[in-house]
């Protein structure tokens, strides 16, 4: 493992390249182990990288504990999906000598795409970070790993990536399977680097969007898995409002204000009904002093943005405060504050109102009708989550308002929230841009692995030179797709 | 279905916005059978289609109705990938309201990204053309399609999109579903098209990577699925040339010269033995008469880029001519022509070797031992497959060659040639760059549905607001994972 300032990272990526057939060509039992033995060492670290990472980043350690099972216990799940062998898409098509033109055996599975490049993100320094999904999806594909670590918690990362590293090398693995950089700049060139074959990002649209542009402008475009911002928005209808106003209340600052509203799930537009008292529910419980206040945030410059983006928001003709108080300049932390507006401030302002503003605050859009609420729907950005809360005697809105969130979104929730992201075979985080740069896939969950895949077909290939998941009797008992026939394992 | 130069644009993305959620949402059973539509009734135009391409492109009609046949089989395949069900990823996780934190009910699977932008190819009037593998696939997906059609069979392309229009009309959908447009301009402005949610296109690295780097550039990026162009890397190793050298230098012309070379997978590169007589072999075999003679090309533009291509290769130091003849500037026909170099050679002409010159050329590169053979195949550009011709008595190259082939392709072929595709479960068209822009998907075979498709997760979502496939008894009996474990369809 090297840690590295911006120097020699051509050896890096090198040390990297020549490490890939050998970790793609692993066992999948043994790269599952290794998954296990990572994680296994960041749990033995648990005591060392809580504080680290609560000193770095403000985040309070009941977050960063749960955080943490999340990384290891994300790790432990690719380590099954290894071991089930189903990610593989293995399909056999046997030779048909008789067929016009005669057909070839033909044998398709996916394989490792190469060295991939992590970018870290600064609000999750375990779950998104180091040894994060990115990281933990990337080396179960069988990909050698660049982590660039995040300058928000560069002692975190640091200790982290040796903790990787070490276990790579206990593993008897070249050092090549991962290494670690530091540095923007770093970052850049990482991009650049021709030996980099795909990039996971979290993080900012104007710095994702910087790096996708190079990524995809490279000579030879790479795959860049960038998950940039997302206004995740939530619709309260007339009937889930009229019957339970203030549990909703409850829940939704919650939702916003969870680890000080630093969420890409975070919801971010709230549409609510007119005739209503939620919007009073709401005023209400942040006046009643039961919700936080000023708390601190991952770092300056993302409580800078913070206020500049409540100062934006705040700007816009049409919006309102409901409650809450103005975090301004010169603040150490951030307040909760909820705006509201209608129909008319949402399509006057609608690009601004478009954007996140990542921190405690949500704005409330006020409709009128159903009709109104479908058509304001239909002008959102493309979001992670969405969420409706109806009543069941609503059918029209019911379905109206969930189809339209549906066709926005990565993942829709019903009568529930965005935030809080179960890590499984069948989540899905992504969605149509700007949530990310490439709606096609997940970067949480078992089918992130996919994002490092490629698919390699043989044609009349000798046993002895085909993978031993492609070879005839299935030694691998995964599941496969034989003459066009699915055939489960026999363990299924 | 609408023809349009280039006017009202707008109102046909927008037919095609408006007909997406509706054909999103038809069932499997109908989508299939609109595709088994399709492929009916072009095949009860056969008699009309053949001719007319025919006389657009210069293609012999035996090859045609064969091309005819493979895009209906096309059509029909995805009939049944559509009937087989296991394209939706379909992975339902139960709730767990007992999990720290509670696990919420989710349900997964892949749905239609939306219309899609397809961009046809000269050289293979039906297969990749208006009823071809991107609009079959996009087709079956369920996402609508606007097909630009080709300059080169402009009258094919036409009637070819008026019988699918009517397939869809006759089918009782909007007209949305499918529309045809024409000219280069309009394809530029329809890859920009907000409407417009993915693309796919077959032709030349120019006019692909323009498009792609549109694509890429919107302010929502959108996914370009491009075929751009491959040197297909065949080797030949010592033993293999000494067994059978009259053999394989009789079905590598025929190879370099099927459809007068105008195949994305004709072998450009074929690496030989120094000491054999391979390359004799083929200069008497051409010199037989028994090859082809001038024959003609598609079309004028691309008989003169061949020529152009010929210029450029027999400029460079270090190579010659083996066998064939030059075909110069103001010939009707292409002739075939095969030049030879050495390691030397290979590597002072990297550059313009790597880049595939269209027609019936290829370029032998002697090479003079396996470690000389592995240092060449590590310099070559992705390709879409690589071919290695070998014996089992020649372990080290054997087992050296084919690693070193199959980390540039998307299909490696051992003892068989690159020309002739199955379309099938299993079929690999893709490849690294230069080949594809994206090497993670195929643009045959079943799995090119994958392309157009993007996963969604319903969290806690209500029985009669999720679609049939994530009901929880399974309605469709389709392959599912639940709980993390695979459950097979009744039927398998």
């Amino acid at each position: 493992m090297t840690t590295t300032q911006s120097t020699d990272l051509g050896s890096i990526t090198t040390a990297a390249t020549e490490a890939a057939p050998l970790f793609a060509s692993m066992a999948l039992e043994d790269r599952a182990a290794l998954l296990e033995r990572i994680a296994g060492n960041l749990e033995a670290a648990r005591e060392e990288l809580l504080p680290l990472a609560h000193a770095e980043t403000s985040l309070a350690e009941a977050r960063l504990a749960g955080e943490l099972a999340r990384t290891t216990g994300q790790l432990n799940l690719f380590a099954s999906v290894l071991r089930d062998g189903a990610y593989l898409e293995v399909t056999i098509d046997h030779a048909d000598p008789g067929a016009t033109p005669p057909r070839p055996d033909l044998r398709r599975w996916l394989e490792p795409l190469g060295p991939v490049a992590v970018f870290t993100a600064s609000n999750f320094p375990f779950a998104f970070s180091v040894a994060g999904g990115d990281t933990a999806s990337a080396l179960a594909a069988g990909c050698p790993v660049v982590v660039k670590g995040h300058s928000g918690h560069v002692e975190l990362s640091r200790r982290t990536a040796q903790i990787v590293a070490e276990s790579v090398q206990e593993h008897g693995l070249p050092a090549g399977v991962f290494a670690h950089v530091e540095g923007r700049e770093t970052g850049v060139r990482l991009v650049r680097e021709p030996a980099i074959k795909a990039a996971g990002f979290t993080g900012s649209i104007a710095a994702g969007r910087r790096l996708f542009d190079i990524a995809v402008g490279r000579p030879d475009p790479i795959p860049f898995y960038g998950e940039l911002s997302s206004i995740n928005p939530v619709v309260i209808s007339p009937g889930a409002a009229d019957a339970r106003a203030s549990t909703i209340a409850e829940q939704l600052l919650a939702s916003v204000t969870l680890g000080v509203g630093q969420f890409c799930t975070k919801p971010g537009l709230i549409f609510v009904p007119t005739a209503d008292d939620l919007t009073a529910q709401i005023a209400q419980l942040m006046g009643s002093g039961a919700q936080p206040g000023p708390a601190k945030m991952l770092n300056q410059g993302i409580l800078d943005s913070f206020t500049d983006g409540l100062r934006n928001l705040c700007s816009l003709t049409g919006l309102d405060i409901v409650a809450g108080e103005m975090t301004g300049p010169g603040a150490t932390g951030a307040t909760p504050l909820v705006l509201v507006t209608d129909a008319d401030g949402f399509r006057a302002n609608r690009e601004t109102l478009s954007e996140e503003c990542f921190g405690p605050t949500c704005v409330l859009v006020r409709y009128a009708s159903s009709d109104e609420l479908i058509d304001l729907l239909s002008h959102l950005p493309g979001a992670l989550a969405g969420c409706l809360h109806v009543e069941d005697s609503e059918p029209f809105l019911r379905s109206g308002a969930f189809e339209a969130l549906r066709s926005k979104v990565g993942r829709v929730v019903l009568n529930g929230w965005p935030t809080g992201l179960a890590v499984s075979w069948s989540m899905n985080h992504g969605g149509p841009w700007p949530a990310t740069t490439n709606a096609m896939h997940t970067s949480v969950g078992a089918t992130s692995i996919r994002r490092f895949l490629r698919p390699v077909t043989y044609q009349d290939v000798a046993a002895d030179l085909l993978p031993v998941a492609l070879q005839e009797g299935n030694p691998l008992q995964v599941l496969r797709r034989v003459d066009g026939r699915l055939e489960a394992p026999a363990s299924t």
